[in-house]
């Protein structure tokens, strides 16, 4: 069957830990690229409530013969929390699932964290791959072995660095997604370009009309560099102790203001596109990024769709939560800020009145 | 200030998880030891209500200028769960611990056990410092990154492999010990001896006495070889896919006769005693183990003041029970039994008939 698809793959170096990204359209209908990946008898899928009508189906075909439990999740951020944790532990053990069982992410990064840190912790971690359904997934947080579940105090606060078996995104599901969704797993395409390919970021700009249209060769191209670059600094630090900290460009602005609107006005994808605005204002503002770049960083994410200005929220609450920040270490705030596109470095060298102007820009930023 | 002390030392090589186990007569007077082994300027102490009376002030003192909190548990195995999990990460974010805290488990088993899940778990894993205070956490719990909570179906079903930075195991704390818990940490050490050391099995039913009188020096000398053992067997299979699975010699049994009692009857130690004696009834029926060989096993564990026969449980009841225990591997069940002491195998060849027997030989248990 595998020659009536084009699939690629990028491989996620880690050892013993490696594993394969298959990306192409049409994967989710080839049996083989699944059964391969599971080794026991017992398989329990983890959907949400949207994507289970539209893609359940399909990959209980595929697992045919084996013990396969399927649970629900309701869709939103809000239900990616300890209690929901707690409720998946039940519905392993009630259905008797064993160290040998596979669980299966079906859906996009809430279901993926979860079932990811489920799958972490059950038994002490059992097998685990990821169907990323959105475009954000695919390219971001289901390649690299974050989970998590939100604190009611912070986002990913609880969790584990813990690595599927593979990562299947089949771009066909993307034609699905809505427009909002679709955009903001755009903005992490354009954080990789940023962080440390200007050439894509280039591309990303120049494609603008084909990726918004979801051109699928173009999102193929798109998906397949993302899932590059995030491999490659995930193999070169697993646990962010040192480079990997560069994915968070954009992240600490953006999880400050998903915290401050309660998870619910904004797609984490919005907010790091918000949040990546404000790290080039800033970089700008320090003198380490021109403000040519910088604004080309804010036409870049206005061009596929994506806010570019903050919600109304206060200087002070952004910087009480940014305190709160997983990447503040002893009291330090750090910060990942651009150099040039296509180069960030992580720092504490943070020019405090500049942050101070960058929070109260508003609809000015990157105005020089 | 070293030199005041005898200090034993044994290092769990696990490549960069590396880590010593300090074992001495003293060892919490010295500050050196626990501030050699926290980076950062927060330290969270987990503790319970019966040990933190006695230790903490000590502990205390050790950190003095650092950001200290404390948290004291209940008393007891019913705690081990996802409630008092959700209480310590909600303790830890009120308290704003951030990604360069160490947490601190000051206590036995199930305080070693839930902190360290909570270090795997908090911003995907904190430092961690093991001060176990019972002889059962000194000689096993502490020692190996096994860090888990109880689910209501099943004990250790939801948890994590996390190193600590290093255990500190100091003899002098055994002196307030209740007997009965004294006693059941005696048990992991029989264990030791018959999974890979005959000599020292021999060596520990000649101490018998002074073991059971509390004689310092024998007792560091009982807990540095157990650590040895035990350190040896996890460096060769730190998640347990292979040879670590010995380490469970008794303990299919002793899970399933605790989980019948609702954890409240029996100490994990005295569970895992009855187990044992159990395996070596089963591995006897056989034809594994002779049947004097058996007995011995049976001697040795009354000799440490540890019940030799279950207490009244169906064998449907633990059957049932074993069939969700862990180490079931597709529904096939998997035991740990015995071909000699100092020699045991991880096997599912599993005469059903003479299991029979064994689960409903009560009182006599290894009488051949």
């Amino acid at each position: 069957m595998t020659d009536e698809f084009a699939m690629h793959s990028v491989l996620v170096d880690l050892g013993q830990r490696s594993y394969p990204i298959y990306i192409g359209d049409g994967l989710l209908g080839q049996t083989d690229l699944l059964r391969r990946h599971i080794a026991g008898k017992q398989v329990a899928i983890v959907s949400n409530e949207v994507v289970a009508p539209l893609y359940l189906a399909a990959v209980m075909r595929a697992l045919d013969g084996l013990q396969v439990d399927v649970f629900t999740l309701p869709d939103g951020e809000q239900h990616k929390n300890l209690d929901s944790y707690g409720a998946l532990m039940d519905f392993l053990m009630s259905n008797r699932h064993n160290r040998s069982t596979t669980l299966i992410a079906l859906g996009g990064g809430v279901v993926g964290d979860i079932t990811g840190f489920v799958a972490a912790t059950f038994q002490r971690g059992v097998n685990f791959i990821q169907i990323p359904t959105t475009l954000l997934a695919q390219v971001d947080s289901s390649v690299g072995g974050k989970t998590a579940v939100n604190h009611p105090s912070g986002k990913n606060m609880i969790g584990a660095f813990y690595q599927p078996r593979c990562v299947v995104a089949d771009t066909s599901v993307l034609v699905s997604l809505g427009q909002r969704e679709f955009q903001a797993g755009l903005a992490e395409t354009l954080k990789y370009g940023i962080i440390v390919d200007a050439q894509f970021f280039a591309w990303l700009e120049a494609s603008a009309n084909a990726l918004m249209t979801r051109d699928a060769a173009t999102l193929a191209e798109a998906i397949q560099r993302s899932c590059e670059i995030k491999a490659d600094v995930v193999a070169r630090d697993e646990t962010e102790t040192g480079v990997r900290a560069i994915l968070n460009f954009g992240h600490t602005f953006g999880h400050a203001l998903e915290a401050l609107t309660s998870y619910r006005t904004l797609l984490h994808g919005e907010a790091v596109a918000i949040g990546m605005v404000m790290a080039a204002d800033l970089s700008a503002r320090q003198g380490w990024l021109s403000t040519s770049a910088a604004q080309s960083i804010k036409r870049a994410v206005g061009a596929f769709g994506l806010p570019v200005a903050p919600p109304p929220v206060t200087a002070e609450a952004m910087l009480r939560v940014m305190g709160m920040d997983k990447k503040v270490v002893d009291g330090t705030l750090r910060l990942v800020l651009a150099r040039g596109i296509g180069e960030v470095v992580v720092t504490e060298e943070i020019d405090l009145s500049a942050l101070g102007e960058t929070l109260t820009a508003g609809d000015n930023l990157c105005n020089g």
